[in-house]
């Protein structure tokens, strides 16, 4: 299962489905395929297996990372491809959380299949942990990242805002931008900061696949903003309403957005309920006045105060990187 | 010298003066005396390290960590005790910054005596930071204490703080607050939080030595505040000038004190140059208005902002704590 996990890590951009890795084995434990899933309208993960294995597959074992789907959607389902090519055994890690893919294990133990499930599903559920917690709230899994400085403003009184954290976690940023769908900002930030949301290399080029970029907002933006170059897809969406916008956002396939900003938008997340983790870049600099990191008035009395769990805490450059997140029910974890 | 170190260490309170140890060394390097200077009104570590020898300090090695003074203060020069005592050679670590106190060594060499210098000097400077940037400043050395939320806020809209920080943090303030001389606060402070300012144990019982309560502001503080209990000393000064203040407080013998707010008095303490470490508990909480943790009109710009250094970033229980300074003139450091 180690090694199916490892196969599934490998793959990168794989939304609006889930990484997935398949490894089957012959009787004697010697490998006979292994098979990864590397998006929308490939081969899932079992099937490419079974491709490469091929007759070897006829009493095989087959080890996958997330259940075995039991729908037809672009594919046909993976219960079936294994039943059909006479796999003996199935292990699977983690369950699919789906209903409408779901039934997998079932449809296979019906058709005289062994099957064995839950091995290594803290770890299965990490490798897709947005993906999973996303089809299951049926809206993006929302990370807000902020930079700010200790007295929590994330611009001068003049606006200037440039540059608040180092060059370190700047890279930091672009790094954690591209393993994301989207980058969500409100139209505020377009009409005065006029970011270029695209994720780039030192030399501020523009790398790899692109994040698809979304302004939230009913506020106009004019054609010669940064938003609307080439370099990446971009969707304007005019409205004030959070749940509205990711709903959209998520029929779109977009399974993990990574909002920017500014403080209202991200207040407006906030009181939504729409915010899932926080990364916050902590800048050793005061200003004492200028833009508040976070702006609503939903709180007004400390006992109301959000309250998260640090899940991490590191320095990056001369910059502090806290990452936390809302307490869970424990159901949505698991 | 380390071991000389290690016994001024374990002297706590002795400011005004520094914590200073003296170990007295026969011809054969074995140990005639350990002195440790216990504050003001008792002898210098020399003395005490010489009395304790008697007659055998002929001919020995002093070891001193600080420089020998050269004055007469409450006691007489050091240099003169150890020329008279017949020590035939010194070693000392940081060279005396005061004025008032210099020319020790200098002394010493004139007198015959053999003298080495810098000797773990840097052990040494950190060993009374706070005391040799204070006599270099003729000022107080000043931390900035400040709790927030990652948003930067020190207080809910209603004003309502407790608690920002967990028990870990507040344990820790505790711990910090207790080896400062004077806890500074304003007068708005008082009249709205009340805080107690003390030392205090987990059962909130104060504990040891306390320092000052100092309240720095012209409005007028009623006599049921919890800052005149009388578990500490108390200092109204009634001005709104913070180099005023601390200059009062350095002649009273306050070497090193505790800013402990609000924002608008840690804006006027910044304003004035006069905050020479900032210690920041983060906690993991957003709140989305209420009170900043700083506030001061002065920085309009980015560019303008209080740019610190991290000296060190850890966790205490679920708060970050952060602990960062102004970059200093080489020669402040030295």
């Amino acid at each position: 299962m180690r090694e199916a996990l490892r196969a599934a890590r490998a793959s990168v951009r794989t939304h609006p489905n889930p990484r997935v890795g398949c490894i089957l084995l012959a009787d004697d434990g010697s490998r006979l395929a292994v098979g990864v899933h590397q998006g929308p309208g490939t081969p899932h993960a079992e099937v490419d297996a079974l491709q490469q294995a091929g007759e070897r597959a006829r009493g095989a074992t087959a080890i996958v990372t997330l259940e075995p789907c039991n729908h037809t959607g672009r594919t046909g389902p993976c219960s079936e491809a294994l039943i059909a090519a006479g796999v003996r055994r199935v292990v699977v890690a983690q369950a699919e959380p789906t209903d409408q893919a779901a039934g997998g294990a079932a449809r296979l133990a019906q058709a005289g299949v062994d099957v064995e499930s839950g091995v290594l599903a803290d770890e299965a559920y990490a490798l897709n942990e947005h993906w999973t917690r996303s089809v299951r709230m049926q809206r993006p899994f929302v990370t807000w990242k902020l930079a700010a400085t200790i007295d929590g403003r994330s611009a001068a009184a003049d606006g200037t805002s440039r540059w608040i954290s180092g060059p370190e976690a700047r890279r930091d940023t672009h790094r954690l931008r591209a393993a994301v769908d989207a980058i969500v900002v409100g139209t505020g930030t377009v009409l005065i900061d006029n970011p270029r949301l695209t994720v780039r290399d030192d030399a501020d080029r523009p790398i790899g696949d692109q994040p698809l970029r979304v302004v939230i907002g009913t506020r106009e933006l004019p054609a010669d903003r940064n938003v609307w170059s080439d370099d990446a897809p971009t969707r304007h969406l005019a409205t004030r309403d959070v749940r509205e916008a990711l709903k959209v956002l998520y029929a779109d396939g977009v399974r993990d957005v990574w909002l920017e900003g500014g403080p209202t938008l991200a207040g407006a997340f906030l009181d939504a309920g729409a915010v899932d983790e926080v990364i916050a870049y902590v800048a050793p600099m005061l200003l004492g006045s200028g833009l508040a990191a976070l702006q609503t008035p939903a709180v007004t009395t400390i006992a109301d105060a959000w309250r998260l769990e640090p899940v991490e805490v590191t320095t990056v450059g001369t910059d502090v990187r806290i990452t936390a997140r809302p307490r869970l029910e424990p159901k949505e974890t698991a």
